[in-house]
């Protein structure tokens, strides 16, 4: 064996012998050299090697990661299969219900829709804060209300571009949050009674914001790794007329499906057809664990009907409560429905956040966070591998920090939702992403919080409830 | 005459010949002891004869400071006389349209809904958000967000124990201002096609809110000194059963009214008997003149159905969009609502707000601000009966920033604002507080600024506009 295939010998011999495991980070290649006394060339073919055989990925600019042992992982779910018709909503009370129980401190937050607050650079924003609030005019408290702080507009218009998207600061209205863009682009765009296409499962919180505004939801079928199936898309838009679709394309919450490029053109341009808008919800856009970033389909929106909301909430400033709607030629409506209904998002939010977004480092920020959430995601899929009953389905997703479960249809989602929360442990129960109460096996996990003992075991709790869950039926007949 | 005769001779002199002016501070009785070399006495009789005369009012914790020449300012308005039907709303575009018209920090500002930043303790504020970021634990960032800081929940309740209203701080919902809170408890008790009882004027955020929701306004006749006509509105609920009243007690927005306790009670009585929630927007509560600070209607409220709003926009941290609903049997209505829409109000301006009322000095900044806007009132009434035609009408709020002008039929509110935009004037158009299209001839003016040559020349400059709009049914007859 020549120098590299020798070392890549015993680097797999690490990783098959547990020593190194799955997420763990590799020596650098400067490090691997001086401790082997080897050239960078032959570090270099040795991790491309291991590489190839899916053993370590590289992660761009921070180096190489031990791979989950996919081989060894749960078989991933198949695109999901709803009835095809439009369905009025009464999901919101159970819902809160579901989310009420979990809000407790004691609780492990695997049903949480938050990464660990520890992830985010609070410091460093509460001293832009400072600058901001030192620096600025009186004045501008009141009369930058809406649509917000010129400044912070103006980085997210720089975002956009960085990302290849052209959008003028002014067409930026800066919200309370992603969920307040949404529901303020959903008013924009729908009236009571009118019909909404989502995807199956669906984020929670459209499904309230439908119910609440008095929509009906239309569900169409939904792939874990690519997203919505266009035809069936395309079929039901025929058929059902909706007057606007709520998507996430990518990361999608909860099964954390990222639509192809391509697709998202497709997409796009199948909307345009039928002079649909598109309520685009990215709120995960920025957790791509992939080498580049991928874009929204706002990128290809000629129209002006994608209306592209996202926030600062899941990757840099948890409870700022700042985000954007991006609205297109509904702009102007959501300007107006933001100012006769909130007014104007926290002066002093938008103003740290702006500050933040100047002095830069937030690339920075987001790296070494999606770093963490692609190991603690390797860690979370190993140890679901390691303890949920033969027959799970589970999703790997590129991106976000969710984790999808399909269980055997013994397990009922509500019962080990509670069973979970007797124990000191948090689901998000599949009912919850359904507006016509399907997913009653699934569940959704949070892998955004630090991977330690407790939350390792945790999950072998899920899964021998799950177990004991899918043996009840045998011990019955006996 | 006795020596304290001599004195309030010598002082009721000097404000004839314009010496001392409205608004202006007498010397504390200290100093005038020193000065005239006469006893304490003789300068708290001498105070007391002034006042009784209505030369002079005592601000309580502060002085005496001299009165608007109430003789010489133009006479008060009488009650307003809506049609009595329900009105569907299509105004909102109109007041948009308006209100973005005077978004310009060139333009002097007396058409605006807000006071001057530079009255809030705006460098102390920053001071509480940096101990309150530096102090929080991280954890809170996401657990704490709705329904809100439980530090500021705390102090709230507290504010509503002062003025003798008990209510527990789990009852409190914080959200993005009080427009916010008004909005949420509007939906939390109509559905489209309802109707709503409002004041005549009222508030055009109400009429917004009203038309966005698809809610028919419900005008009542409206007192300047007192507020709304209890009979007229008892009529009014008795033929057209509205699903909920939106009032503002305390310094209405445009009138400045202040209801009597007494009749706040008959009320918060009446609606009990009809069974109807009164929605009771109460952000100038604070902003009292008077000795003692008044409750509003919610002080009354046996049943739950009192839902009562509020912020610190407008008496503390503006654009800082803290308001809250305190919305008695609609709270976990109000809490899910708020949920569903836009989450969380911003955690760092809800711990800054915490952590200022903690540390104290907010009734003192309260008296300073009360006694600036009583004696910016007396300036801009002064200047008003100075510079506007015979026939106007003109209010004297004993609270909130706001003077209610009716001019003579003649001039066209809408004519006389854009006439006085053109100028670099500001003014708020009686048309914009009406559903029904009244008020042509009135204005709203803004005296919550510091007053200087500036604003004096603005005022005259309108006066001049209505002067010659009042002439030009003449001329034209030449």
């Amino acid at each position: 064996m020549s120098l590299y295939e020798t070392l890549a010998a015993e680097i797999a011999k690490s990783i098959r012998d547990g020593v190194l495991r799955a997420g763990d980070k590799l020596p650098s290649v400067r490090d691997a050299c001086a401790a082997r006394h080897v050239s960078p060339s032959t570090v270099f073919q040795a991790y491309y090697l291991l590489e190839a055989r899916g053993l370590i990925r590289a992660q761009p600019r921070s180096g190489y990661y031990v791979s989950a042992p996919a081989a060894s992982l749960p078989p991933e779910p198949g695109a999901s299969n709803p009835d095809g018709e439009s369905t009025e909503l009464a999901i919101s009370e159970r819902i809160f219900d579901i989310l009420g129980s979990v809000r407790n401190r004691d609780v492990r937050p695997l049903g949480s829709a938050f990464p660990s607050p520890l992830l985010f650079p609070l410091p460093r924003l509460a001293q832009a804060m400072a600058t901001h609030l030192k620096r600025q005019d009186p004045l501008d408290t009141v009369e930058d209300l809406a649509p917000g702080n010129p400044g912070l507009r103006r980085q997210i218009a720089l975002r956009y571009l960085i990302g290849g998207i052209n959008v003028p600061a002014a067409d930026i209205v800066v919200t309370n949050g992603a969920l307040e863009a949404l529901n303020l682009c959903l008013q924009a765009v729908t009236q009571p009674g009118d019909t909404v296409l989502v995807e199956a499962p669906t984020f929670y919180g459209a499904l309230q914001a439908l119910e609440r505004q008095g929509l009906k939801a239309l569900e169409v079928p939904t792939h874990p790794r690519t997203g919505v199936d266009l035809d069936a898309m395309e079929a039901a838009i025929q058929r059902h007329a909706p007057k606007a679709c709520w998507l996430m394309t990518q990361f999608q919450n909860p099964l954390g499906s990222l639509m192809p490029d391509d697709k998202k053109r497709q997409l796009v341009e199948m909307l345009a057809r039928h002079g649909t808008p598109l309520i685009e919800d990215d709120v995960y856009g920025e957790l791509y664990f992939g080498s580049t970033r991928p874009v929204p389909a706002k990128a290809y929106d000629t129209q002006g009907l994608v209306l592209h909301c996202s926030s600062f909430s899941k990757c840099l400033a948890p409870g700022y409560r700042i985000g954007w709607a991006c609205a297109g030629r509904y702009t102007q409506r959501v300007q107006r429905l933001k100012l006769s209904s909130t007014l104007s998002a926290s002066g002093p939010a938008q103003g740290a956040i702006a500050e933040y977004l100047e002095q830069g480092g937030y690339d920075r920020h987001l790296r070494r966070l999606r770093e963490t959430l692609q190991t603690q995601q390797a860690r979370m899929a190993d140890a679901i591998a390691q303890a949920f009953p033969a027959g799970t389905r589970v999703t790997r997703p590129q991106g976000g920090f969710f984790l999808w479960l399909e269980l055997p249809p013994a397990v009922d989602a509500l019962v080990l939702h509670r069973q979970a929360l007797a124990r000191g442990i948090s689901v998000a129960p599949g009912p919850i992403f359904s507006a016509s109460g399907q997913f009653g096996s699934a569940l959704r996990l949070n892998y955004g919080h630090p991977w330690d003992a407790g939350a390792q075991d945790a999950v072998h709790a899920l899964g021998k409830l799950a177990r004991e869950a899918c043996r009840r039926p045998a011990d019955r007949q006996t």
